[in-house]
Formats: structure tokens, C-alpha cells, sequence
């Protein structure tokens, strides 16, 4: 590569105004005052119901290995030109403080704290870009996947997207996060081989094209693999690829397992309704019928409406690249930080827009679950210190529509955040893919089916406690007060400008 | 992490069916056979009238050091269950082809071959998965970056995605391609240290928030760093962002350079004229104004016919995401291959859409230039053999619609293919980026203006030689006699079902 400095750290993997606001930090002598960062969402992506967490696994390789290596901090000083005080700092930075998260595979929601880092203000602030790129990606990709995998019900679904994918790492996390999010297996065998997903593939067109024969082409496949799926769209479907793999198929008998036929263009409702009837008619009733082609919740709905007889289901593009909402905008906000006087005090940002007013304060996740019915029935966030688990009853509102509020009792209140680093130790053991996989599907179920439908679901409450709430309102009358003084100090000096 | 194998090696970053047809190819004794596959997309993204081409300097770091390692071995044949002596020959595997490719930064169009592989076919087929995972993602980004770069003339632009890419690889691959498409300069240090791309940044809302008192903060900010842009949209932008900076670079004055102030939300067009008005009436004409918040090419166009006085644009999200159309189409098409007598014959993938037939044989892009009025006239795709230079007049005509067809005189035919490997070496320096940025900018030039605007560009031509016309049409009579026969015989074979 054309690269002058080596490859050899992600401490570099954030934005120049991290390393400037440390260095101002260090500076000021304010850089280990203990800071609060939050990292929540506003909107769920896709007008889904539910978020699924992804990414913590990758967050946590990163928080572990982090330092400033010579090559980075040689850059820094020749190229972009930091003094060497400030940068003897930075080569001894390690990430010493705590991080509280939900479990991968957790349920989210807009505006609830996901992932939170209590740390030296300078550290947490030069870990924000990576998690955030991290955590965005992956929970995207999980939530796609989830909502994909409500749709096809029973069958099985695979991710075929590497080709298509935003560049190598979002290739292998992004196919990590589909399987979280209940995907099946993937065709991409570095991601089989590092994270023990299941690896799924035939033969491509090219295969077919080679041997300039289809069914020359189908022998030669069937005679090194048992297990047979045959790509029957090369020349024409119907007329050619099914008649050959049926023809193929007899002529081998017991040699082979006939598993599938894989359709990967034209119309799939009608090929697969007619390539099904030519499959049970030859009688191969348990030959499956593979189908891919720019898939997506839509148009599996649409296929499934129309009586396709499709039983695997192959997604590339639109779910690797999130297509119809490539982006999750996680953010990391400062909720609370030390003062001079080693007293916390939480902070707040303002907007015009009262959706993106952040929420002050140190705060924990409850999901309040009906001990009747063992459904969900919303999230409950608080300060850190309430126990809502001990109140006998609790008033759930809207955070914004306030009037909109009930009273719930039996129930249990589940703590969603997990300590994950205590003073830069790792303290958590992150499950296997297969469990993380299963606590999404169990999770799920916890869910009204109208929160989980594909179109206008409805609104999962997320509200705040009556404590947090006042909190919040508290801080908004402190910033307005100064701004108004602001303003007044403004106007008497105008004359000067 | 929790990894079972070590990540050593990208040579599984591939489709399963890769392999298995590797196996296959193997087994029946033509893995060695010669194949030439080539890349190509058929439509440009964002509906854009021109593409750039980039990923090629990561391509050939990947073929360069493509070799299965013990653990790959090892998990094919534990987990994956392939047998010793396909992995024997697996083993011993790299890359030994040619490989000839479009330069980074050149202008490419839907349907022309950008890079061509001739290697034995199941080299070539292990690393289509790869090469189309980086050439469509860094292609996709550097025509986005072309497309925005169009629209803010001789504006600076500045890349701001990191948290919303698509995973790390996406973030400094994706700058780097902007970097290609003519964006100044990355928020990512990391892109900088490796690619040498300029760095960006200053501080952001929690820097703000930290000091609970904008004020207090600017000039935190400023006593460490000389050149000064502040952020002024944390709590007011007009009532106390852009006052509050003012106020801090007249105490400061020489001690700083008032370099600039960052909108980051709110109504963009009106901020940015009123801000210039205070900040022109406090004698800081030379102080620039950077905007930010989900920019793109519409949008940027949208203010600048507002009269928004902004002088530098930070694209973030929908740039490395490519938000509109985030995923490049390219496919790696077999067109040639060598038979059982070592002759070469071409091949072609046919379909029920004109536009999906593939163009057989080995060919190359000439770019017919105008030598009176140095304009691009289009692309001209021949066989291998033809010298459309030494042509008097060259007919060009539209290879669906044939009837459209023009003579051109007085031209050059620039042949857009370089060489890239030989037999498997390295054959081709790389360009600095710098180089690739510039040549980017010139290539540019060669294309009338209306082929370049955003909205409804003219359709470039990309037309194929009378040669290689005639030669796709006589493989598709080929096909389609075999097709016949298949369904005769299949016809005749009926009863036996």
C-alpha cells in the first residue's frame, strides 16, 4: 500500500476534534475530571418497531487494545504537528473507566441509553467516533435482519451480501449482526471461519458458462458434492435449468442429495410456482427452491402474497447495506460531568426541536414486563439511584406528550444494562453468537405483535420517571436562564462592536 | 474476541460457492484452464452522468498477499468438512494472472469493462467475492464525492462520516475515495496517517457542555490552539454562538486566527447570512463559515440558491453511506475461456432484459477524444485485437438502439486499460493520491457540461465496435440454438418424469 505509517492501531480511528478537545482538556487540567457519555438514538431506522443491539463484542476488542502506538504518535507530532508535551500524555492514555450496556441482541428504542461510558473526560472523549461507527453499523444491520426474519416466519433465511457490502469489515460484522438479528448463515467464509456462523453456497452462473452446457455443468458439480443445489437460471429457467437439474437429479439417484434449486432472477412468484410443480412431479417433494434477487421485507411480503413457493430466502444488497435507510444516527452525549469541586453535575443540550433536547443525568433501563401476561409493557428510565422494581405501582408517561400516561402494577422491572469494563477491566462475559441469536428471538417475544408488524407498528412507550423528567426540566430552566443573561451581556456590549 | 480461528488471512473473504466450484473446476482437471472475467456495472448511481473508478490500489494489496493460511486450511476442513486433497492444491494457491484495470479517479460508465482478470479459472473465481467488495463500495463513494464536489464549485469540502459508516473499513476507504473524487479534506485521523489526506477538526458540543459556559469554553479552546474554529449552535446560534465567538477572538486578537465558525443545525440558509452579517460588522470578513447536519448535493444546491453564506461544507452521512443509492452494482462476468484444445472461446450470460446480456470475448475501452475541441466523444469498446487508432473515422453507435450512430473524425482513441499484473507480478505503480485527485480533476474536463450536472445528465456514449457487436450477436444465436435443443430433447424425455 502507499501508506507511509503502518496499520498497527485503531487509537487514531476518530475525529481530529476528539485529539483537539483532549489536548484543551489536558491543558486546562480538566482531562481526568470524571465524565458521563450516553449513546442512545432518536428514531428506530426502517419505521421498525424495535431496535436489535449489535456491536458491543467489537467495542469491547477496541476499548481493550487501546493506545496511541509510536507510528500514531509520530504522525501526530511531524505531520499534524501536536507538541511534544501533550503528546506524552496521549501515549500513556488507556482506557481506564466503566461502560454499562445492553446485552447484543437486546431490544432498543429510541432515546433510552444503550451504551454508556463513565470515564476521564479526554478518554471518553477520544472513544466516541469508534463506538459510535461500531455500534451504528452493526445495530442497523441487526435490526434489518430482525425485521426481515419476522417476515419469512419458518423459512430459512441467509445473508448472500459481501459483493455489495460498504467494504471488507462491514462484509463480516454486518453478516455477524444478521445472524444476531436471526439470519440463518451467510455465504461469506472468513465470517464462518472467525465467528462460527454457518456457510452457505452452490455454484454461480459462471459455473454454468465454463462448461458452456447446463447440464454437463450439473454433472460435473454432482460429482465431487453430495449435496446438490443447482443454479437453474443461466440460460432460461423453466425451459432448461429445472428440466436439467430434474434430469441430472434421476440420472444420479442415491449418488446425490437433491437439496434445492436456486432461482436468482426473473419472476419468482411464477418460476417458483412452476418449478415447484415440475420438482413434485418428477418426485423430488423435498427439493427446496432457493430464491435471491435484490430481496427485502417487501418484497418477501409481496411473494409470500402472492403464493410463491420459495423456502429459503437468500438477502444481499438490501440488507448488508440497510438500502432503504443506510444510516442509524446513534449519538454520544455528555450527560453529567465532575465539577471543580469533585461534585457530578449533569448537563444538557438544547434544540429547537424538543426531540433533540438530550435528557440530563446518569441514568439506568427498565423494561417493566406484566407478570400476568409476561409481555412488555414499556421502558421505564430513571436516575440512577430509584428502584422501581420496589414500587407498588408506576406511572408511565410520554416524555414529550406528557399527558399521555398510565399506571402500571404487577409487574417486574429488568434492569437492561450490563457493567461491561470496571476502571478499564473487563468484568463481562460476552456470550456465544448462538446465545446472543436466541436472546433476540426470546426477546422478541416479550413484544405485542403490533410493535413487531413490518408497516406502521405501534409506538413501544419509552418514558421517563417523574424524577428524571423533573431532572430534565430542572436543566432546560438553568440553560434558558443563561442564555437569557447571555443575551443581556450581548445587547450592553453591542455598542463596542 | 470471541473467535475460534485467527484472522490472518482474507482469502475465505469470499462466497462459499466460490470454493466449491474451485473444487469442482479441480476435480474434473480444469482449474488451470485459462478464464478472463471481467468487471463492470450497468447503471451509474444517484442517476449521476459519469462514475469514478476507485478501489484498485486495495484490489491488488489483496491479490498481492492472496494465500490460504494453515488456520483457513484447517477450518475448511474441520468445520467445513473439505477433503485433503483439494486442500492440498488449495494450499498452494496465489494469485498468478494478469490483471488489467482503469486508473483511480478515471471517469467510468455503465456497461464498459473497468478491470479484467485472465487467470486460471479457479484463481480467478476465488477472488471475484473481494475485488467486487472493494471496487463497488470505494467506486460507489468516490462518484458520490465527484457528484457533490460538482455542485459546491470552488468551495471547500470536508469529509465528516466516520460514526455513520458502515463499519471502520468503510470510514477510511470510503475518505480516501472521496479524497479520489476531490474532497480537501477527513475528519478521520486514522485515513490521514495511512493515506496522507489532510485532517480536519475542532471541538465539538461537549466541549461546550463540559465547561457548562460557551464563553468559558471558546476560550479554553483557544488557549491551546492558535487557529480557531468554534462551534457555535450548542445552546443559540445567533443569541450567544456566534456573539460569544466574537467577544473571544476581540480579546484574543492576535494571539489567534479567527479562522472560522460551524453551524451544525437549524436553518442553515438563514444562520449562515445572519452570522455573516455579525461577523462582518465585528471586522472578521476573512472568518469562514462551516456548515454541517445530513448535507448532500441537493441540499447544497437548495442553499447556495437560498444565498447561504457558507464557504465550506462538512458531508457526513450521506456521503460515506452514499445515502440516496448505497450500494454500486458491479459484476464480474465471465467472458472468455480457453477449451479442452487450449483454444479460447467466449461466453455470454444471457437474459430476458437487453440490458443483463453479457458481452462476450476479451475486450477493451478506447476514450474517444476530440483533438479539435479536447471533448470526450464517448467510449469505445472493441475486441482485443481491433486499433480503433488507426480508424480514419469510427463509427459509433448505441449498442441497444443501434440505429443511433454517428461518424467521428479527428480523434484520438486513449485506451483506458492499464496493466496491473503479469503472471501474477506486480507490474504498475501506483499513483500518489494526490495524482489520483488531480487526474480525477482533468479527466473531468474532457466532458461537456451536460453530461456532468446533477439533474437528468445527458446520456454519455458508451458504444460497442461493429466487431464486437457482431460477435455478441452470434454467441446469443449460439445460446439460443442450444437453449432449442435442450427443450426438444427435454420435450422427448417428457413421459419418463
Amino acid at each position: 500500500m502507499n501508506t507511509i505509517y503502518e496499520d498497527d492501531s485503531l487509537a487514531l480511528h476518530t475525529d481530529l476534534y476528539q485529539i483537539n478537545m483532549a489536548e484543551s482538556y489536558w491543558d486546562d487540567n480538566v482531562h481526568n475530571r470524571k465524565a458521563v457519555f450516553e449513546v442512545y438514538f432518536r428514531r428506530l431506522p426502517f419505521g421498525n418497531g424495535y431496535g436489535i443491539f449489535a456491536g458491543l463484542e467489537r467495542v469491547i476488542h477496541y476499548l481493550e487494545n487501546f493506545h496511541f502506538t509510536e507510528s500514531d504518535i509520530t504522525y501526530l507530532r511531524d505531520v499534524l504537528g501536536y507538541k511534544d508535551d501533550f503528546l506524552e500524555y496521549l501515549s500513556g492514555v488507556r482506557f481506564t473507566g466503566n461502560v454499562y450496556s445492553v446485552q447484543e441482541g437486546e431490544m432498543v428504542f429510541g432515546n433510552e441509553p444503550i451504551l454508556r461510558v463513565e470515564a476521564p473526560l479526554a478518554e471518553a472523549q477520544l472513544i466516541e467516533t469508534a463506538i459510535l461507527n461500531i455500534v451504528n453499523y452493526q445495530t442497523l444491520i441487526a435490526t434489518k435482519a430482525a425485521r426481515i426474519k419476522q417476515v419469512v416466519g419458518k423459512d430459512t433465511v441467509m445473508e448472500f451480501g459481501t459483493r455489495r457490502a460498504h467494504e471488507l469489515d462491514a462484509a463480516i460484522w454486518g453478516t455477524r449482526a444478521a445472524y444476531i438479528g436471526g439470519f440463518h448463515a451467510t455465504s461469506n467464509v472468513r465470517a464462518g471461519k472467525l465467528f462460527g456462523i454457518p456457510v452457505s453456497g452452490t455454484h454461480a452462473h459462471a459455473f454454468v458458462q465454463a462448461y458452456k452446457d447446463e447440464y454437463v455443468a450439473f454433472h460435473k458439480y454432482a460429482q465431487r458434492h453430495k449435496d446438490c443445489v443447482f443454479l437453474v437460471d443461466t440460460y432460461d429457467t423453466l425451459k432448461s435449468g429445472v428440466p436439467n437439474a430434474i434430469k441430472v437429479a434421476k440420472e444420479l439417484g442415491d449418488k446425490i442429495n437433491f437439496k434445492g434449486i436456486r432461482l436468482d432472477s426473473g419472476d419468482l412468484a411464477y418460476l417458483s410456482k412452476e418449478a415447484r410443480k415440475m420438482l413434485d412431479n418428477a418426485g423430488f417433494y423435498d427439493t427446496k427452491i432457493i430464491a435471491s434477487n435484490d430481496l427485502d421485507e417487501a418484497t418477501i411480503i409481496n411473494l409470500k402474497s402472492q403464493g410463491a413457493k420459495i423456502d429459503t430466502w437468500g438477502i444481499g444488497t438490501k440488507l448488508i447495506t440497510a438500502y432503504d435507510q443506510p444510516a442509524l444516527g446513534a449519538v454520544y452525549k455528555l450527560a453529567s460531568i465532575e465539577d471543580e469541586n469533585g461534585n457530578m453535575v449533569d448537563t444538557i443540550k438544547i434544540s429547537g426541536n424538543p426531540e433533540k433536547v438530550s435528557t440530563p443525568g446518569l441514568k439506568k433501563v427498565y423494561r417493566i414486563i406484566n407478570t400476568l401476561n409476561h409481555k412488555s409493557e414499556g421502558d421505564y428510565i430513571t436516575l440512577q439511584h430509584e428502584e422501581p422494581e420496589e414500587e407498588e405501582k408506576l406511572k408511565m408517561f410520554h416524555p414529550i406528550h406528557t399527558f399521555i400516561s398510565k399506571f402500571v402494577t404487577n409487574f417486574t422491572a429488568k434492569d437492561l444494562h450490563h457493567q461491561i469494563f470496571h476502571q478499564g477491566n473487563l468484568v463481562y462475559q460476552t456470550p456465544t453468537l448462538q446465545e446472543m441469536q436466541a436472546y433476540t428471538s426470546e426477546n422478541l417475544d416479550l413484544l405485542w405483535d403490533e410493535y413487531k408488524r413490518a408497516l406502521h407498528p405501534e409506538e413501544y412507550p419509552v418514558d421517563l420517571s417523574q424524577k428524571c423528567w423533573e431532572n430534565k426540566m430542572k436543566n432546560i430552566e438553568e440553560v434558558k436562564e443563561k442564555v437569557a443573561e447571555m443575551i443581556l451581556k450581548t445587547k450592553n456590549e453591542k455598542r463596542s462592536f
